[in-house]
């Protein structure tokens, strides 16, 4: 016997039929399923098994459940481990294909109400991985007419899981579920968003306003320069988000247990990251140092700071664009936005900056989550950070709300806004810091002089101007001209 | 025409029969709705109106809806609204019967179906507020036979949300809500926790071990000396949480829009405190300023606080448990916890601190929730802090989980856990800080010395001692007693 | 020999005179002193001992110097201990009354000079209070003609700490340092402020502005109105900040190493937290269980949610007024604040609301500081929290800068803030959202109508109410008048 | 007059004699200086003038100072701009050498005496740029013999400010400061760790230990793997803190006021940067968007999340490794750390790890300071983000807190620690993981029971498989040798 060529109980018989049975178990009351540490009873309309069971029971804390992204991303990693140990001659091939045509269900969501487990949980997130194995194990052990709990002719431990650990698989897992929500939900989101703020910043090229500063008035500026502002801020927190969310694509799976990749054949963590990669068509490749990949979870909080670059960026643009719009008699007033619905149960035809509420609501609540997520990140212990399950919920979390938010803030607010050219221009007229194009010709102290002769009588820079005889009516109107004034 | 004494529509026409209508519409499709920007289409077999599916629409942002708890806590406000409001004359008294019976129903959740709204809303909770006056409006019209959406002969804002406005009502429900899950979840389940806490250091009051401090051996205390102190931190926690949650008992109703009242008459905000405080059995009473109630959320901040102060005791019991648990042959093994579930889906036989590890996350994510609530407070402009849903949503949330791991960590965890008498003993007997208790008499200086003489020579305290000429050996058996040392 | 009767060198010969000799040490070079480790040189000129040199090299971490109030306390802690001792027997009266007489000058911060730790030191504390006793050695040692580093006649362990731990002491000068400068620093500039707002509050009760919500034009209030709610705010921040500071008034003193007490004589703690109490005048008592208050450091934790109350609370209202303050012509404009200093180094004559400013990044910083404290405290293990230099640090400078910013928001800032009252009142007459003073009359539907229409045709409120001929004109003028509307 | 060409006061006169004064004022009492707002004494000594002082009245809150390398890189950009403006003809050349020659001064530190503003300014660092203005001016004035305060022939803003604005110069500086810390502080300081650490796992290659999960025992892995993980944690760390501060890169100088760059000449903000390049080393350009520069401070908040990084991996491995030096009798005790000094007051003889501790603690100050620039970064308003002064404090304390600390830990712990081998070899013989070697044999489900068995039983785990029938010696031996597992 030769522990390394045949696995426990690996090639036992003859590959079995495999047959057309749809997604589904037609029992009801409960089935006896086992682990090694006993019999327990399961929901007999659930693929699951003992442990995921033992879990329910012992963590049902509050309602939040691990994330099906998850789970979902649980099943490229088992796919791609039956497929690494099929062609390794490890598990029989027919074996390995049974396996990895139920993880196609799991990957396709077909499973999800087999996935029950909550996110408070052991902090290895194994209750979860033993969850994907035990279910993969049952529906396969149905596709080919087997006894459900039999864990024959597919084991969730001995198949399903060989080569694996909880501790590298999990952070597979989190790690491949990271960047598909930040690549196919999170980002396209907010680039759709960075477009529909850039072609607002087009259409207002032309539009002389005042610029404020401190929250007073300042010197002009064009709307489609700060909204250019706005635009370049999305697009450069685009860039760091991506670049934060780099360190995801190294992948655990082959360190196993601590790190060593005990019990996983050699090359088993780079030929399962290919397959990972061939499967979802993202970089992936397997983690350069495996100690550091499990016992530490650093490149998910290095990826949450992109989400947190992103909530910087957008709780300034959303609350520049409700202060904008206030009014809309006693406020700024420059901008118009969309009235969606009744802003009040009160004070009737009041329309509020709802969509820009909800997006700084959005961005507080991911700054948050991503402090949890550093906090977590910084609480491992030697070959494990036992933090996981936090860390993954509020990373997905953020980055699914912060998505969610820019497609509304986009459709609901920016693609709708209107100028109140108006008030633009009043503004424009009545400010006194226009002043400043006047200091290099004059200098900064006869300048401030006019501009405070102006505001305490309370008339307009020009006027104040001239009668300091600092400058000339000619000159005045060359120098400050904000037309000009804008472009530098 | 007198305007306070009858209000629009108030009193048109004779009371109609309730009748015997069960909860529910069996109708399919849409129904048109209207508020004041027009007509929509909702689901046929919902009460709620248009400015509820408005928000749907608007505001389909993840998956977090605003938390049942929030429209138990609008039932009572709405009922006692109605109450105050028919005492007064100002609504016909069958009109605010109707609207009570219906409450009554939305507090006992017999309505949680048709409270669909997102927590990433309007940041005042309007559209929450709506959707319970829409409900309320069109129940209390299916139970008179009226049209639905015909809002008559209840309206949903001229008899439902009467005399209030969301600005003082949603901060209302706020408290009501959190007041309620404190109470009656969250603190039971700590209290219970602390009890059993309490017992086992009862149970092992005579028992003598090593103390740690910097992780590093220290001088001797009972086990039961420790576990009090878990105890008591409990307890302070627990008086903690109560005394920053005493500001909720404020509430702003009475306020209306802006905190002056207008359109509530005179005592509408002390009635509505008083019918609330009946119903829930809780001391309520109405905000000494209206101002502050509802332009800050400084009282869910200070209560906040209190979920904190918890979180921050809990992580660092939770913590100390798995240490002393560590094991269970290669770590401190002091405490043997119950093993209710494999660790490990690679590693055969492995027993994980999960509860511990669950607890410690849980710690996390109600640290950073209770950071999102200080920010989003501190974020109020004006009249109003419309920073609401995100406030409520983390408060409740983080006192949810809180409370249930509460449950979890007593059930599965303190009540099983068990004592190696063995190891305990061990540490004891070979620890060299027992030295301590020589230093009155000798000097810490000769103490030092001796400690550091036994280190290095790998000898026991009581050798070095002795070799040391310092003590002799009767002194040093009556002055370095474990025993006698754990009683100062 | 009997241990408890006689400590280690307490009684060694007569009492030598005490020296009138000032503070200082004239002397260059260094000096030669010792500790359990060996000898290390000193500076010839400091009190300090090997312990202390040994730190400042191990430690120089950036800048930041272990606060001063701390040593202030210690100077408490030791003084109190000394009495006690001497009182008992344990130490000769003249060396309780020499340690006594040195104590004073280090609460007199008159030695400050011979504290220069860092921060950054050991989680215990352990370093600055062999400061202390260090320094108060040597400098009892100089006032009885002794030579410095003898530890002869009073040792820095056997004497100044008798009785005493890191553990027990450095938590309990924490906490006397903590209600010090909360009492005697922080609330008294907050009620300052609170005060001068609240006489802001009185000096408008008579103006009538228009209200704002989600930044949104809404019906009127009293600008004392306004101001009420942030004195009110203010007067419930100094509330909650003096409740959640209770727990500071327990010392963990008596607990010694782990918190049972070896090597103190029984009533120890009790009555060092009495002679504290006297000398402060504050009501300090010994903690309850000395194990929680060593293992953990909950009371500052509660303590600092009280810091971060008050910052909820000045970011609003110093957010509440530069908004308020916007302009001077293209902002809001409703107050002046005074024009302390340029505000900009290019645009001549600008004035910015710095003070607002200011308080507001004090604000997050204290926001922050709270986090950091919350964080630490949670990471405590088994008998010791070892991270109580971040955590006082914390929370000595958040409550620093709090008062200090409070002062200058004051002085600076509101007491010098005058009314635009000609923008208040115009803002006032064209406010649309008057109309809700209709809707009991009208209808919210009908009242609704009217301000959309207003809105869309740019009329006033009285236009289009007239127009709609829901009401007439004497009944709109009776209605709807700001005076009347703010009170209720 | 054409305004672009001969800017206010440029031109007037010959180039004076540049004498050879040294920096110092030798005068007492006050001198007169102005501003815009009047007149104001100031210190005699002191080079600054009247707005520096106004900020030293208005502002002194606690005791935190604008960081002196943020004025040692206003020096940069005071030169920068000065030679820029003296090539282009806009400041004779004299007076551009003149600045430059002070400005070099301001960079070597030898100015530092003249900047004493607090950090709690106003929100732009205006007051900052002004007291660099003013110290340059006079310190200018000084060196051609002018009288000092009289502007001329140097005037602060008309000449040391030219073609700029704090708006634009202060992030400017802050960039400078920041890249500086980073590259030349900390970074180097975490590279030579990350080295001590890579040379400790090469000298521990060999070495076989348990490895922990959970806390618990685990399978085994090298002592050099394990170290292997710190150091590759670290060396990411290092790689993801440079790649957070590229952003850094980009200058906002030459935006001026708003960001249209009024007031500069088109290409000022290119030149400004290459100068600085120059100067600096650094790969600085100017930023693409100005309007995102100056109203955002996403950069900071970018770099920031690079020295959270960093905090969060070490917090981890300083965890790590007080817990394996734990003991030295009741703890793990597989590390020996250096006995810097003693670590008790009370208990003679303790060592601690007490660079761990600080390390741990620095780490919890850096979570907590980046969160605040986080919530800082996110709180601008329209063309300037005014929370400036609070995130640069707190960007430059935890970049060197961490550098600092690192080379402590470095020095004063990773470099003389041991191991502990007679103990490391003890949990290896004693721990039941090595079972896990089997699983692939005998199957998880065998395994566990023999692992099980072993626990409950108290033998060794060679003994129970043997027991169990499933394994013979030879195969035990030859499968289960940790040797061979730790290459997985």
């Amino acid at each position: 016997m030769t522990a390394r060529k045949q696995p426990a109980g690996a090639g036992n018989g003859e590959a079995p039929d495999v047959l057309d049975v749809p997604i589904g178990l037609h029992a009801s009351g409960t089935r006896r399923e086992t682990d090694s540490m006993g019999a327990v009873e399961v929901p007999a309309d659930r693929y699951w098994g003992a442990q995921t069971q033992r879990s329910l029971i012992h963590f049902s804390i509050g309602d939040d459940r691990m994330p099906k992204a998850v789970y979902h991303a649980y099943g490229h990693v088992k796919k791609a481990a039956a497929a690494v140990n099929g062609r390794a001659g490890r598990l029989p091939s027919w074996k390995a294909e049974l396996i990895g045509k139920v993880a196609d269900e799991v990957i396709a969501g077909d499973l999800d109400d087999h996935f029950p487990l909550y996110v408070w949980q052991t902090g290895s997130g194994t209750q979860s991985n033993m969850n994907t194995n035990e279910v993969i194990s049952n529906r396969a052990i149905q596709l080919v007419g087997g006894e459900l709990g039999s864990k024959t002719p597919v084991h969730p431990n001995d198949h399903v899981n060989m080569g694996q650990s909880s501790n590298d698989t999990f952070p597979t897992a989190m790690h491949i579920a990271a960047v598909k929500t930040v690549h196919e939900r999170l980002l396209p989101s907010v680039r759709a968003l960075q477009e529909a703020v850039e072609a607002k910043a087009d259409q207002w090229r032309e539009v002389v306003k005042i610029g404020r500063t401190h929250l007073e008035d300042a010197v002009p500026l064009g709307v489609g320069q700060e909204w250019s502002g706005y635009a370049h801020q999305l697009a450069q927190a685009v860039d760091r988000a991506s670049s934060c969310a780099q360190g995801l694509y190294e992948l655990a799976a082959g360190g196993t247990a601590v790190g060593t990749g005990l019990n996983a054949p050699p090359g088993f963590g780079e030929q399962v990251a290919a397959e990972i990669a061939s499967a979802t068509g993202r970089p992936f490749t397997t983690a350069a140092n495996k100690f550091a990949a499990q016992g530490g979870l650093d490149a998910m909080a290095g990826a949450s700071a992109g989400l947190r670059a992103l909530a910087v960026s957008l709780m300034k643009i959303a609350n520049d664009i409700r202060w904008l719009a206030s009014g809309p008699r006693c406020g700024l007033g420059e901008l118009v936005l969309p009235a969606n619905e009744p802003g009040s149960s009160i004070m009737p035809g009041k329309v509020n900056p709802t969509q820009c509420e909800a997006m700084v609501m959005v961005c507080i609540q991911v700054l948050s989550e991503d402090s949890a997520i550093a906090v977590a990140a910084s609480q491992g212990n030697f070959e494990l950070n036992a933090m996981r399950p936090v860390i993954i919920n509020n990373f997905l979390h953020a980055a699914t709300v912060l998505a969610d938010a820019c497609v509304k803030l986009r459709q609901y607010c920016i693609e709708g806004t209107e100028l109140d050219r108006g008030r633009i221009d009043a503004y424009l007229d009545r400010s006194l810091m226009l002043v400043t194009a006047l200091s290099p010709v004059i200098g900064y102290d006869k300048a401030a002089a006019i501009a405070h002769k102006a505001d305490d009588e309370g008339t307009t820079l020009r006027e104040a101007a001239l009668a300091s005889g600092a400058v000339d009516a000619e000159e005045f109107d060359r120098i400050v001209d904000p037309a000009t004034m804008i472009h530098g």
